[in-house]
């Protein structure tokens, strides 16, 4: 099998796709920073490990501290030093040892050799997944990927609101901050279901979310089930591009990266 | 509200039923043993904490090392100075109370007051789920509930196996050791269902279990799965009662009392 080869003089090198898991809890977010527990910190140094040179990867895009994954993806350069002769064999063995170079809190799901894959400009949508159990008293198996919520809502009010979210708009008003990028993006597909006897999971599909996005519309929808914003009024609070309108920004812990999709 | 009262002579004090949860992973399980840490010691602790006396716990049966409750039931005899003139906010106040003193890995869901409770002798059946999941790799996520198996096993095999267990049975072929009790149980039902795509529940409802029963059975249907028994062997197993007939172990982590019915 061809791993590298050159084109008009520049060498051509293979791209590894990598699927991702991570429990959020103990790292300062996805991205990289001198100093903090991080996941592409984590991840970096275990491909880097693994092929004996540093590796610098690429994630889909960035998940906020205690945000999990069950499906975030991230591409590298494949080091000239790879031997890829039996190209499953090389992926198999590729994942198994990256995953004993990670921590138990990290591991990889798969992985694939590519002519050419960029993790994040490649991207062509995300899906997310918010959960939240409903009870008065905390809950030890769900602490740490749930948001508590003490009341059952109106699941035909949630998915209701969820609906005016569905499409292209701009959410200004629905973002910690926008980092000088545009403020429009496009959800395709919202869903809201009752999971077992006491448990809400939101699933959330779009072409990129801003900062905090899918944490304030969850807020924002839960406090409509709470009264204190109409359906109706999640399409004034879009067009107001107002954060102060839209609702609290739910906890971390209960989202998860569920899938990116390419 | 009447908390205590006299009959010929003999004072009659109102039971609590709690519903608890936990992680099993960091417990010597249920069981009080001196030094070590257990989920019957945490909650005599915090229980006896809250009334500010010594309380004694009964659970409605042990669950081994490792092994996770999302429903166990526990009972203790109300201390007298209970004051629950108010019922509802008795009861309210009872969980968060005790919940406060718990670690994170425990959690009281809900409490009655029961003129006469025992969750052990009251208890009429139980179920557990025993959840696997397939993959080459290990996955962060699951790692701490889930048995990792490697192949999708045939789930039309699985059933058929399960369906051996199904009504009243010499279960010494199933047990780590009987413990001077009667072997004969009775399982009510037996489902195998496959859960999203990488993943195997088995639920099981009997009227009590031997130890390591649900684990042996999952090891042996797994077992059959890989071809190491037919399902018709099980019935043969069964007959034999020589546990060293019967398939592995299946993990502890995998395992959860799911519910206690009374």
């Amino acid at each position: 099998m061809i791993v590298k080869f050159i084109i008009d003089g520049v060498q051509w090198r293979m791209h590894i796709k990598m699927t991702v898991e991570y429990i959020g809890t103990g790292f300062y977010g996805f991205q990289s920073q001198a100093g903090r527990r991080t996941v592409q910190g984590e991840l970096e140094d275990a491909v880097s490990k693994y092929f004996g040179s540093a590796v610098k990867i690429v994630g889909s895009g960035r998940t906020d501290a205690g945000v999990h994954a069950f499906g975030q993806v991230i591409s590298f350069l494949l080091p000239e030093s790879a031997d890829t002769a039996n190209r499953g064999q090389f992926l198999y063995r590729l994942c198994s040892g990256v995953n004993k170079f990670l921590p138990a809190d990290i591991s990889v799901k798969n992985a694939e050799l590519c002519d050419k894959f960029n993790a994040r400009s490649d991207a062509i949508s995300k899906t997310y997944i918010y959960k939240c159990f409903v009870g008065e008293q905390r809950s030890a198996s769900r602490d740490a990927a749930y948001h508590q919520i003490y009341k059952m809502p109106d699941i035909a009010l949630l998915r209701s609101a969820c609906q005016y979210f569905v499409g292209g708009h701009d959410f200004t008003a629905f973002a910690a901050e926008l980092g000088g990028r545009s403020p429009n993006r496009i959800i395709y597909e919202f869903e809201v279901e009752q999971h077992g006897e006491d448990e809400i999971w939101f699933t959330v599909r779009g072409n990129g979310f801003l900062k905090n996005m899918v944490r304030i519309i969850v807020g924002t929808v839960l406090g409509a089930a709470e009264g204190k914003f109409t359906p109706a009024d999640i399409g004034r609070i879009l067009s107001s591009r107002d954060r102060r309108r839209a609702g609290a920004t739910a906890p971390a812990k209960g989202l998860t990266l569920y899938n990116v999709e390419y």
